[in-house]
């Protein structure tokens, strides 16, 4: 189970151009057992994305028990990448492919001037938000719906219909988060999702403008894309596996 | 009123050898004014250590208005530098000199494994801490005494004796937080506090060992110093002026 700081790197997927985490993984991995080891994750989060638990698995010839790769791949990895669990799962758990519910949080630092300290996983918008209209809007997107409106256009997937079980909007002094919860996500989701409750919260779009939205069926009837810096990926699980962490 | 992510730079102070907050601030602000500029700050916070409030103040000839200055600022300063508030001050006004209450905050994430999303503004601390032992020896810290221990050696102040007005010590999953309220505080004094309160939230020292320590008068009666990272400056209060922030 892998969190990192998304700051520095092109995103999870590795890349010819640029540093990823996938690619560091490898490389790590790679040096560490003396054989070339290609990983495969969970969530192919973008560049800026955070994650607190992106489900990274590999094949090895190696005798390490499984356990042990967390601390020893901590020991060799660089500070924003920390692996916070490891064990061995079985041969055709795909983490990709397997059911799961995922949990992301969009944070946002909503006040008159951008907190420093936080600003690599804080969205800094000062207008003020109307966390009522965001509550009300999250609301009519909870539930099994087409999803092709909140969708990245280019991006094929076989389906746009997804669940998403919950979608809380909490605020604590300036921060306000946004925890949505669901069986998947389609490219650039969650922070189409997070721009268009900002858009309802400044008071830009209608509180009741989900529903129109999902109908459509189109990118253009939802808001924008919120900027990645403010993406956590929270929480993976997966229903049909026990893992113990 | 400053506020910094203090990873990247040798401290608030001008020196030399290294980038600081106040360097920047004098270079960001001459060249903006074109006059040479000295600003002076409420307080000299150590290399890594963040501020979300501290007061810095400077003469100048210009005819910009005092609330203007933030915008100005914030608009030619790097990223992890923001400017909160701006004003005018009395011209006797002095932030360093001037009877304050401030308040700083010490975080530690208290887990099995590092999260790196927060690594440079929390210290990561393996060991379970009881924080009902930290709590219990945080009390005997409240209230008017010497804290000759509790101060890095070779800074000399007139007077060691300082007032505690308050120390929460609290907790949120992972995350514990030490807030120390004062009337002012020694050279490493609230870091110093830190790592004691860790020792003791460790078991490897007394509860009860704080009255012991205050009574020694010698640094080596208290426990280690608690890295920079996880202390930010967070408020600071001018009891004899009125300013609106």
């Amino acid at each position: 189970m892998t969190a990192y700081d998304g700051t520095s790197y092109c995103g999870f997927q590795i890349q010819n151009n640029g540093i990823t985490i996938q690619g560091i993984l490898n490389e790590t991995l790679s040096e560490w057992l003396c054989e070339e080891i290609k990983t495969a994750g969970a969530s192919r989060t973008d560049a800026g994305v955070h994650s607190r638990c992106n489900v990274v698995v590999f094949d090895t010839g190696s005798k390490i028990p499984g356990e042990k790769y967390a601390f020893g791949l901590n020991a060799r990895l660089p500070e924003d990448i920390r692996i916070r669990y490891s064990c061995e799962v079985p041969l055709d758990f795909n983490p990709r492919a397997a059911k799961t519910v995922k949990t992301y949080c969009y944070r946002i630092q909503n006040g008159p001037f951008q907190d420093p300290i936080i600003r690599n996983n804080h969205y800094f918008c000062h207008w003020k938000l109307d966390i009522d209209r965001m509550r009300a809007a999250a609301k009519d997107l909870v539930g099994t719906h087409d999803f092709e409106s909140f969708a990245a256009v280019g991006r094929s997937s076989p389906t746009t219909i997804r669940t998403i079980y919950d979608i809380k909007v909490e605020k604590e002094g300036e921060i306000l988060t946004i925890t949505v919860t669901g069986d998947g996500f389609l490219y650039n989701m969650v922070r189409i999702i997070a721009g268009t409750l900002m858009e309802i919260g400044k008071g830009n779009l209608p509180a009741d403008a989900v529903p129109d939205m999902l109908k459509a069926k189109n990118r253009d009837a939802s808001g924008p894309t919120a900027p990645a810096c403010g993406l956590t990926l929270e929480r993976i699980e997966y229903p049909d596996y026990e893992f113990d962490y």
